[in-house]
C-alpha cells in the first residue's frame, strides 16, 4: 500500500470517510490527504476533526491548503467557473 | 485601528464579506482572521480565494487553524453539540 493516500469529500454521510481514513492508517498509511471542493470543503473539516478527536488521538493536522480549481463551462460557449478546494493533511 | 482583525463568516453572500476584508486592509490592517464554523467553512475560503485572486495580489495565506468548539445544548437536558472551525489568516 502507498505510503500517502488521497480521500476525497463527496455528499455521503461524514462517518463514511472517517471510516475511510481510520482504514487507510490502519492499512498502513503515514500520511492522508483529506480532498474536497466547494460545499464539501466544510464536511472535509467534519471528517478530519471526528478523526483525530474521537477515533485517532495520535493523528495530528499537518497541512492545511486552500486553493482554486477552475471547471470547464457547463454548455459550450459558456464561462468557466471558479470552485474553491481544500487538501487537509493529516499524519500519525 | 487595530494591526490584528477578524472577519466573522456567516450567511450573507461572498462578497459581503470579501468587501470587509478589503477594507479593513485598505484601512491599515496587516493581517485579517476570516473565521467561520459549521456550514459556513466553505464560504470562509470561497471569500479569501476571491479576495487574493480578484481584489488583493499582494495578500497571501499565512495561516489556516481548523478546530472543534462545543455548543451548549439547545434545551436544558440535551446534548452539548460539536461544530467544526475554520481560521484563516491573510496578510499584505
Amino acid at each position: 500500500m502507498s505510503e500517502r493516500t488521497d480521500v476525497l469529500i463527496g455528499r455521503k454521510p461524514v462517518m463514511n470517510y472517517v471510516l475511510a481514513c481510520i482504514t487507510l492508517f490502519h492499512g498502513g498509511a503515514s500520511e492522508v490527504n483529506v480532498k474536497a471542493r466547494g460545499r464539501a470543503i466544510s464536511r472535509a473539516v467534519d471528517v478530519v476533526e471526528v478523526c483525530r478527536r474521537r477515533f485517532l488521538p495520535d493523528v495530528k493536522v499537518r497541512n492545511v491548503d486552500i486553493g482554486t480549481e477552475q471547471l470547464a463551462p457547463f454548455e459550450e460557449g459558456g464561462s468557466p467557473t471558479n470552485v474553491s478546494t481544500i487538501e487537509i493533511t493529516i499524519a500519525k
